[in-house]
């Protein structure tokens, strides 16, 4: 009856198909009859609900509250702001008919809610002392995409996006990078993905934004995954869907505006950033079940019920913890709490509750060390802080390993050779030469870096046009 | 530059606008530009968080995960369970164009998701070691309703809709009617609204279900509000999306299932079971502040300093507090959080402090109490108990006070003078009975109560067809 659990591709033969494997294989999410749309299967929807929670502490401490706007966008909403249409337009799946009738106007189904939160912004938004707004939505989006793949890039998604406003410019461009700094604290200190925190060129920046800005991490392959964004609006989209509102001096002024996003991709990202060829590999804070407590000959007197009793004694310290009593065999059980990547694994027998101990097995590098089970708890809490540092330093060492530098367009193709690598080079700052760039090298602007050691190439020239350099951009193959 | 905040019509005036009063002043939704379509404010979404909270927790600790399904139904997949499709395809919205171009097939976003569920239920379920399967949603759903009202009746809300599946009848029934009696628990014991249980009758049951469940609550104006309901479905989804399973005796059989489902409409039975002339009255499970701390003539020396002291112990102790340190009136301060229901109001100031003491000012009925700063958390715990208590009691007089008995239609129709009433009647069990009585009463039969104390017509006859009655029915007006 048992099913082999161990049975998946080796990320170094396939790597899409190792990551094909894991997603079907720990039960993360289902294709449906929708084509390009995901069935999001308990595993992966319980890793999302602990972003969630994180997440959401954090953009509540800081004064943001909860709201939620209509699913669809009628067509003359989503034409307000002339960059915005052009960059959703193409990509929007449109209702025409409801209740048995032609629409007297198509409505989108949102892709991003700027439109809507705007259309209500000009109804709440009178005087500088209704300002700012700071406003947060948890809801899916649509993005009728051509190809498609589990979390990375589907017709629908969840995510949050958030939406706020500001007396001045200042204020929102702090907004911005606050919220920037928060997505790159969720990343680094809860998923354990290190980023490299940047702007984005004009090119690449969000449709209707004046900047955007972005973290970017590597997955195991060398290829970037954008994590998460945010963007400032400047007074573009108040001017466009007329938001203004009464000053100190009883002027009317238009405010200015942010919005920032991350989605369920970031499943993809724990998957690609951490897995190895035994499946996945948890961040603690957010795997589903942080200890899972194995049984070992769980039919001789005795062990279930010590057991169960250090089960108790884990959640009863705030460790989410799990046990297996089913009458699969132990080495299936290793195997798929393996696959289902969950931290630490805590294996008790009869000898081991004859000498008050259990055998504690680490995921990432599968240490086993003998415990006792006396303040077992704060072993286990030491041991999930380890464990994350050890999957961040391990993710930062691909990141470092694989970041490298070049001043020509050949360098820039030659550091890809064998895989993908993040390549720092000079940049002019003409669009013409990063799309240049993209066209000879297949790389792609990830973001000007904000850190100073991403600085390698200033005052170096651009490789396509030959003049002065304006910055040092990090280059990549995305997902 | 004060608003006025208590300005609201009169409930015995025109219960309606009072509602609607209610609805925009305390900012708990804004009409958007897309038609029959909510934007649902932070206070309103914030009592909604609190709702889920609760019955998330309470349905995790019966087993249950949750999942997220896609949005779309492609019209192939709505067809396959006939009585489902017939209920539902009038009240659909149908995405037809996508990415730019005609879909091949036309989609409707989900109305309800069982045929999803079934779809994935197909792949997933294969041995009745696979049994039971317990999910849950927490989702948008879109109905093309043609009359719409904020909360209770809008084209788009917010809910959860759980679908299980079960090994057997008997487990599938079980869990229908325990999933009652979850929603029982969450109105009455945390939202203080007392409900009649009971079943649908056929003409009322959900499209596709055998048998629905539900909790009906009166509003103050006697109308009734269906606020959950839970539905058995016998095999008849699994026979039309041909989910098997082999059995332990190695045969293939069918699965029984069930689904239940509770929405946004809950914030609309919170306002209309609770609220009065004054605004809204929350019940604390829900508040999102359950205790706003006013100070009195905050410009003297250490007002503020003592207020915020009292905030922090109040929070440290797990309350829900806020303070209001803006430069408005103690009368426009006591107004808005009368209007926004919060359930207990802490004045304090110089002679408070002096004396160690704070004021506390129940909104429910406005009794004001002067108690010790010491031990002031277990008190404002025990007032918050009493206040739900109570408030539960005045909705729970108003269900009693309301509900009559009647033997005729001409006893209907009287029963209803002046204003609505739940109504208990004799009713033989024919549909075409049912239909008449709605015709000439305008009542609609609510349920078929569980209560014995509802049973007050068992053995009487039919006031239609004269015939001997199979059930005591609670007929209403509803929402």
């Amino acid at each position: 009856m048992e099913k082999k659990v161990n049975d998946i591709t080796s990320m170094d033969v396939d790597f899409a198909q190792w990551y094909t494997d894991i997603v079907k294989k720990a039960e993360l999410a289902d294709y449906s009859s929708v084509r390009g749309c995901l069935v999001i299967r308990p595993y992966a929807y319980a890793i999302w609900e602990n972003i969630q929670r994180i997440f959401d502490a954090m953009i509540k401490k800081t004064g943001h509250k909860n709201v939620y706007m209509p699913m669809f966008i009628p067509e003359s909403l989503l034409q307000k702001e002339k960059d915005h249409v052009e960059g959703f337009a193409p990509e929007v799946a449109w209702v025409t008919r409801g209740g048995g009738a032609e629409l007297e106007e198509p409505m989108c189904v949102r892709p991003t809610s700027e439109t809507l939160f705007c259309d209500h912004f000009k109804h709440i938004v009178h005087s500088y002392r209704d300002l700012p707004v700071l406003y947060n939505q948890w809801c899916s989006v649509v993005r009728w995409e051509k190809t498609t793949r589990p979390f990375l890039r589907s017709r629908e998604f969840l995510w949050q996006e958030g939406h706020t406003l500001h007396l001045t410019e200042e204020d929102a461009r702090r907004e911005t990078l606050q919220q920037l700094d928060a997505y790159e604290t969720l990343l680094q200190d809860h998923l354990c993905i290190p980023v490299i925190k940047g702007q984005k060129t004009d090119k690449e920046k969000f449709a209707g934004a004046e900047d955007t800005y972005t973290c970017e991490a590597m997955m195991h392959d060398g290829k970037a995954l954008q994590s998460a964004t945010s963007h400032y609006f400047g007074d573009g989209f108040a001017r466009a869907f007329d938001i203004q509102f009464t000053d100190k001096d009883n002027k009317l002024a238009y405010p200015f505006q942010t919005s920032w996003g991350s989605t369920t991709r970031l499943i993809g990202a724990i998957i690609m950033a951490h897995g190895d060829d035994s499946g996945l590999v948890l961040p603690p804070d957010v795997a589903p079940t942080q200890v899972i407590v194995v049984p070992v000959a769980q039919h001789k007197e005795g062990v279930l019920e010590h057991a169960n009793a250090l089960l108790e004694k884990l959640r009863a310290a705030g460790i989410r913890a799990d046990i297996d009593e089913s009458d699969n065999s132990l080495g299936w059980k290793c195997a798929e709490y393996e696959m289902r990547g969950v931290p630490v694994r805590l294996e008790i027998g009869p000898r081991d509750i004859e000498a008050k101990k259990c055998v504690l097995v680490r995921r990432d590098n599968g240490e086993k060390t003998v415990c006792d089970l006396e303040g077992i708890e704060d072993k286990i809490k030491e041991e999930l802080a380890a464990f994350a540092k050890a999957i961040f330093e391990k993710a930062k060492k691909n990141l470092e390993d694989n970041t490298v530098d070049a001043e020509t367009l050949d360098e820039m193709i030659k550091s890809q050779e064998g895989r993908s690598r993040f390549v720092r080079a000079p940049w002019c700052g003409d669009e013409a030469c990063e799309v240049a760039i993209k066209e000879k090298t297949g790389l792609a602007s990830r973001c000007i870096p904000f850190a100073k050691e991403h600085h390698t190439h200033d005052g170096g020239v651009c490789p396509v046009c030959g003049k002065k350099a304006l910055h040092t951009v990090v280059f990549g193959v995305a997902y």
